[in-house]
């Protein structure tokens, strides 16, 4: 792929993932990850300001008007959508209590994001997502990893899961206890 | 659950399901499906004037100002991702032409959008959605069904799949191929 179709997808992806972090921070109460929501606000402004110069410089050269207004406007909505993400996460932020009644509602929804605890003895431990292949075993597919204090945000197929790691998934509600044995080690196949 | 969480999940995953579909009209080119989009942001709109409302009349009864303006802002963040999903779509009803290049750079996503047909002997026939457990089993579930000339945007459990159906999945990259293979009854268990 060329620059700009990796720019496009990372653009793309990223304000996924500020969604899905967005809503995480509301469901926990977390003001790390809402922190991280405005510090991800900040590449997309960057990233689409670099994706519309090089779409236009793509113009220059191809001489074609609607692919290059077509990137343009995809890009402007995007970043829409990154500061929608971003006022759901200072929510979070602003305010100096939870909402339970929201959380149990978002508990309640067709796309759930929960959490889980990798065990010494869990068959993910040690492993790279991309052995692991989550998705296609529960549904469920990591958003962020918790180690320690730290956060690892939208973690790809060479993240190595280590024990002690809490896993935040999004995915179908289905899905989510066999994503808990998974990682708690209870699962017998 | 009440009014108020059961008004905020339906505009929360309405607006998910936007995205989705809005992305699934630039991929396929599909006009039919961004306006679809259209429709759904006008029901967007309505609902989140509801919910903002009944946060108000909720607030009259317990008193408490800052969960109301929690609702409120949530409301208003979701609504602005309704109408970056709309934006979306509109580069597809606007345009003539399709863009091979962000259709194919969509595909590399980290989740991707894909269809799949089901033929007669596949087991996902004449089932539920909540008896297959599509997401579960291969990580993809379905934004949309594609039944003659009709669309049935967000099926739930209750959805029966019939033989000819076009299922139109959001999921991993990973979880495609055993997708396809349910569907058109190739898979052996």
């Amino acid at each position: 792929m060329q620059d700009l179709e990796k720019m496009f997808l990372e653009v793309k992806d990223t304000s996924e993932l500020m969604i899905d972090l967005a809503y995480s921070s509301l469901i926990y109460n977390n003001k790390d990850i809402a922190e991280e929501v405005f510090v991800m606000e900040e590449m997309i402004d960057e990233l689409t300001s670099q994706l519309q110069e090089e779409a236009i410089k793509r113009a220059i050269e191809d001489k074609n008007v609607h692919k290059a207004l077509a990137v343009i406007r995809l890009a402007t909505s995007i970043e829409e959508i990154s500061d929608a993400a971003m006022q759901i996460a200072d929510v979070v932020l602003r305010d100096v209590q939870p909402h339970p009644v929201i959380q149990l509602s978002l508990r309640e929804s067709d796309v759930i994001i929960t959490t889980a605890k990798v065990s010494e003895n869990s068959e993910l431990a040690n492993k790279s997502l991309g052995d692991i292949k989550l998705p296609s075993r529960c549904g469920m597919w990591l958003i962020a990893i918790k180690r320690g204090k730290k956060y690892i945000y939208g973690p790809d197929k060479h993240t190595i899961v280590q024990p002690q790691d809490i896993l935040i998934a999004r995915g179908p509600p289905d899905g989510e206890e066999y994503f808990k044995c998974l990682a708690a080690g209870t699962n017998e196949e």
